[in-house]
């Protein structure tokens, strides 16, 4: 059972904007990059075709709270943590390390909840439990690390 | 006093994702838009150098709660309310509407929190009270707004 | 017989980079705007399901030329020309100015040659004729806009 | 004397769009970064503040031609060869190749040029001679490359 994944950026000069800074949309970016990291380390993808019928996974909830601007060039470690996981969706917590500094300094964090989802016969998407041979894969991480 | 702003866009290609819907980042770029065009109908600009010292507005908290996909060529509303203005900060609550639905349908709820800085004499950026000719143009929206 | 279609465009903050201009790439995300809006102006969409089988218009090439840098809160107009249509392809010509310069400035010079495709049996992508209810609605432009 | 330089990518979520191919304006995306991780490779940055006065690298021309589609979670190669430095300008080529495909399939061909500019007095861009310390470090690839 997984619970954390890791993953490493530089941030790019198109992902800069005037105020020299990486544009605070990005942040997102990265989660989700960390998002499908982790579904690849479980021998998966984030397009779930696996499974039967195939599944996505909308997002429907999203955050950030920025600590400290990342510059352009500046190494990013985004963690994922598995906060939460129910039924239909699964909630992740995210770290975001600048590892250039002296010291590994806390960027950001940030948050997304997804929701496990499939097309109906009218091909509308409706929410369904997380089928079992995923579900069993991942559990939420211990308390201490959100201590 | 204002405490509101408008504007409308359409979908565009590149802001879909291989999903068939607006990717979830772009809703923040949706939301720094209005934001933007909130400015300038004050006779501002978010770079906002009409004050001295210069002052910029970087992000320290985002959200979005997702209710309904919005695709290529829907022709969108988001409407921006200042939901506080504090001495160093601004809270902006935002409504997403897809206006080509048969009724205006909800697409999303999102939230900036914004500081007002200036650079310090060591280029360093710091929090600074909202400068008086700026404060003096916002107010946050009735209660009712959010009810 | 159309052949020109005209949009226009604030930059906003998300299109800048640190350079403190808009990103080179994003010129290609303008033109694309164009071509969409000129499908649109013919009542058509580039989502070309409005042809039986539907057809996809997949970009073979695209160039840039820049010649004056565009920054944010700049107005922009994006003319799209038809520069020749074959048959099955299409060759658009783009023109961006500046429009809040003291006079109109052309900031860059932009070109994409799109194929007409549908999707084969197999799922692959095949290049085809351009349907007639199509080519029929769009021409040339004449040679004296390009002198 | 360096020439050339090779980088890896695996096309992101937010890369893709409605089609389900990667959107064509992040082709240039990518030439960047290849073309950063060159300067990079050589000891400098493409924020070059390691000459006096800095220099910056504006883009002057950019093209691209599509060969196959690349899907998400593709892994690609970039390859930048330097085609021509001259005494103000650099023009790059470049070649995607799909490393996932049974056999490594050439997606696309891509070129850049950049001019070498500094800040005059006024702050406006100016091109200026290529600082030897870097042009010392950079040579035309060999015709043999782009046979």
């Amino acid at each position: 059972m997984a619970w954390e994944c890791k993953v490493t950026r530089k941030v790019e000069f198109s992902e800069t904007d005037l105020a020299g800074i990486m544009h605070f949309s990005n942040f997102f970016r990265y989660m989700e990059t960390a998002e499908h990291a982790f579904f690849r380390s479980l021998g998966l993808s984030i397009v779930t075709t696996q499974v039967t019928p195939p599944v996505g996974w909308p997002r429907v909830h999203a955050a950030c709270d920025y600590k400290r601007p990342l510059k352009f060039e500046d190494d990013v470690e985004i963690r994922l943590l598995v906060r939460e996981i129910r039924e239909k969706t699964i909630r992740y917590a995210f770290e975001f390390r600048k590892l250039n500094a002296p010291a590994p300094e806390l960027a950001a964090r940030g948050e997304l909840v997804v929701a496990c989802v499939t097309k109906g016969p009218d091909g509308a998407m409706k929410a369904v439990p997380i089928p079992n041979e995923i579900a069993a894969k991942i559990e939420a991480a211990p308390e201490t690390c959100f201590a």
